[in-house]
C-alpha cells in the first residue's frame, strides 16, 4: 500500500497517546508512529505512558530500531530539545536518522521548544499544524499549564431536562442511566484530580472512582471549608491509588483535622472568602502540585461558583429525558442572580448525542474555546 | 412507473393533510390521494381543509373525477359513513367505483366507524395499518378528544442549558435564537389555542401570534385569576383572526372585566383552587369550545402547574448553549417540591435535534406516549 496522508498517520499517533492520557502530568499525553515512506507501513507506535517515562518519540524509535532510517515520525506535539526528566527527543531523531518530521501543533513551551527548527536546521524535512485541532484538545490540561498557568477545568453534570440534579429531598438517584455513568467514570480516568462540594459527599456518601472502567482513579479532592464531614465517608478510605485531598480554611483548628490525617487523607489550607474556599487560590495550589486537570462532579454551588469565578472551560451535562419541575429542587448550576442575560455564560462548539438513555451535551466555554483556538501551527 | 408502496401514498396523503393543520376542529386533519393502480400515478390528491368544508376523500375524489373509476384511494384516517356536516364519504367511495381503499389508522370516533367494514361488504378491497405510528401523530389532538375526552396538550419552552428560562431580573431575551423562535411560531400555528400564565404577558408583553411564518394565528388564551392585567398590553389587542380569552376565577367583579369585553375580548370564568385557575376544568371548558389542540408556552410556574397535573401530553424545549447559574432565575418548570425522584415526569421517544444555534428536545409524557400507542391498526 502507498503512504497515506498526513493526518492518517497523525491520527494513529493521538490515538496512541491516548493511552497515557490521566498518568502523564505535569508532562502532555504525547503520541508518535514511525511510517516507512515507501509502503506507508506503520514500522512503531509510542507514547508517553507517565511522568518520568520515556516520550513517545524516543518509545516509538526504539521500537522501529535500524528501520528508523530513512523513516518518518508523525508526533502530536513538537519534540523537545532540552535535558529535562530525559534526554532531548531531537537527538534521538537525529541519531536514528529519520528523514521527516510531521507534528500536530508546536510546543509553547518556552524551554521545550525550536525542536522543530532544530531538527529543519539539521536537515531533516518537518511539517507542522497537521489535524491541530484534535492535537490541541488532547493536549489542552497541557496547554492549559504553559499559557495560561492554571489546570484545565471541566465541569460534568447529569441533570433532568429541566437542569435538576436532584429534588428537594436530596434523592438522586439514578437521574442518569448505566451509560452516563460509565462515560463520567472513564472521564474520571482522565484526569488528574475530580473536585466536589461537601454536600455532594454527605447527601450521595459517594466513592469517586473509576471502578466501572479500565483506568487510574484521579486523586479526590473534597472542599469543606469547616471541616464538618465525617472522616468514616467512603471518599476518605484512602490507599496509595485511591489518594483524597480535604481542602480547608486556614483556621481550621487542628483537632478537626487529626482524624483525617490520621486515615491517609491530606490537607490543603486555602483562605476563604465569605466563609468559602477561595477557588482562584485552590487552582493555583492545583497546579504547584502537578494538578493539570480538574473535573468538578457537583453540587451545583459548587459548579455555579466556578462557573461565577469563569473557572470552567468545559462543560459535560449528561441529560435526562425527564422533567421533575421541583421549585425547591437541586439546580445542575447555582451561583449568585444576574443583572441580564448577557452576563450567562455561552457555550461554544455544542453539541448534543445519544449516551444510551440520555443525551450528552458537550461544549467549551470562552475561556477553553480561546485556548483551543491558540495559534501552534506555524514553524 | 409501477405502483409503489402503500407507505409511500399513506405518506403523501400524510403531507396533503399537514396542509389543514391548525384548521380542522373539531374534526381531525385527513389527507387523501386516489391512485392508478396500472402506473402508479397519483391522480389526485386531497385534504380537510376546514371544519364544515369537504372531507379530503371527497376532495380527492372530485378532482380525480372519471379517472376515480377503478382507482386506489389512500387516506390516512378511516372514511366516515355517517351524516355530519357533509354526507358520508363512503358513498362517494362506491358511487366513484374506488377498487382498493388502503388506510393509515381506523376511526375511534363512535358515531364515524366502520366506515371500512361497510366498504368492504359492499365489495371494496380495504386494508388499514398502514405507516399508523406517522398518522396518530397528524391525528393526535382529534385522538384526544375521542379517545380521552380532552384536548392534546403540548408544552413548548425555550431554556438555557441550566433549565433558565430568564435570569431573576426578568431578562429573557433572546435565550434561543431565530431558528427556535420561528419553530414555535410554526407550532402555534398547527394548535388551536396557547395559553400562557399573567407573569409572561406582564414581562414580554408578547402578540402570541405567528407573523414570522405563514398559517393562521391560535386562539390566544390569558390565564389571570383575578384580572389583574393591563387591557392595553398587545395580546389584548383582538381582531376577527387574533382572538383573545381571558380565563379568569368566578369572583371577579364586572367592572374588571368591562374594558376586556370593551376591546373584544373574550372571557372565560373558571373555578379557582388554592387562589389559581383549576387546570382541569379549564381543559374541560376548552374541549366544550371546539379546542383540540392547546400550547402552553410559559411562564414556569404554569408549565410546572400542568406538570402536576398530568395534562401534558407533548413536550419541546429549545435548549440553548449557555448556563445562566442564576439561583434566583426563573425555571422553565416550577411546582411543588417532590418527595422522590420515582414522582418526576418521565419522557418517552425522546430525541434531540440541532435547531440553528440551538438544539431542540421533542418527547412524550406517559399520557401522551400511551394514547399515541392506541391499537388502532385493525379492522
Amino acid at each position: 500500500m502507498p503512504l497515506k496522508s498526513d493526518e492518517f498517520y497523525i491520527l494513529k499517533a493521538i490515538k496512541a497517546a491516548h493511552k497515557g492520557l490521566g498518568k502523564t502530568s505535569p508532562n502532555p499525553p504525547v503520541g508518535a508512529v514511525v511510517v516507512d515512506p515507501q509502503s506507508g507501513e506503520i514500522i512503531a507506535k509510542g507514547y508517553h505512558r507517565a511522568y518520568g517515562k520515556p516520550h513517545a518519540e524516543r518509545e516509538a524509535l526504539a521500537k522501529a530500531g535500524k528501520r528508523a532510517r530513512g523513516a518518518f515520525l508523525y508526533v502530536t506535539l513538537e519534540p523537545c530539545c532540552h535535558y529535562g526528566k530525559t534526554p532531548p527527543c531531537t537527538e534521538a531523531i537525529l541519531e536514528a536518522g529519520i528523514k521527516r518530521v510531521v507534528c500536530g501543533i508546536r510546543d509553547p513551551n518556552p524551554i521545550a521548544c525550536n525542536g522543530l527548527n532544530l531538527l529543519k536546521e539539521k536537515g531533516v524535512d518537518v511539517k507542522v499544524g497537521v489535524c491541530s485541532s484534535e492535537v490541541k484538545y488532547l493536549t489542552r490540561f497541557f496547554l492549559s499549564k504553559i499559557l495560561r498557568g492554571r489546570p484545565w477545568i471541566i465541569v460534568k453534570s447529569a441533570q433532568s431536562l429541566d437542569g435538576r440534579i436532584a429534588v428537594s429531598s436530596g434523592d438522586s438517584k439514578w437521574i442518569s442511566g448505566e451509560k452516563a455513568l460509565k462515560f463520567s467514570h472513564k472521564l474520571r480516568a482522565q484526569v488528574d484530580a475530580i473536585v466536589v462540594g461537601k454536600k455532594t459527599v454527605l447527601a450521595d456518601n459517594p466513592e469517586l472512582t473509576t471502578r466501572f472502567v479500565k483506568g487510574k482513579n484521579p486523586l479526590r479532592i473534597i472542599l469543606d471549608s469547616k471541616v464538618s464531614l465525617d472522616p468514616d465517608l467512603k471518599v476518605f478510605e484512602v490507599s496509595r491509588d485511591k489518594r483524597t485531598i480535604l481542602v480547608c480554611g486556614e483556621e481550621v483548628p487542628e483537632e478537626k483535622i487529626q482524624p483525617f490525617l490520621k486515615r491517609g487523607v491530606e490537607i490543603w489550607k486555602i483562605p476563604l472568602i465569605e466563609g468559602k474556599i477561595n477557588l482562584k487560590a485552590f487552582v493555583e495550589k492545583a497546579l504547584k502540585e502537578n494538578i493539570l486537570s480538574i473535573l468538578v462532579e457537583g453540587g451545583g454551588n459548587l459548579q455555579g461558583a466556578f462557573l461565577r469565578e469563569g473557572l470552567i472551560d468545559e462543560v459535560f451535562v449528561a441529560i435526562a429525558p425527564m422533567l421533575i419541575g421541583d421549585s425547591e429542587g437541586i439546580f445542575s448550576f447555582s451561583a449568585r442572580p444576574l443583572k441580564t442575560l448577557s452576563q450567562a455564560t455561552k457555550l461554544y462548539n455544542s453539541t448534543i448525542k445519544k449516551l444510551g438513555k440520555d443525551f450528552l451535551f458537550h461544549g467549551f466555554t470562552q475561556e477553553g474555546y480561546k485556548l483551543l483556538n491558540t495559534p501552534l501551527e506555524s514553524l
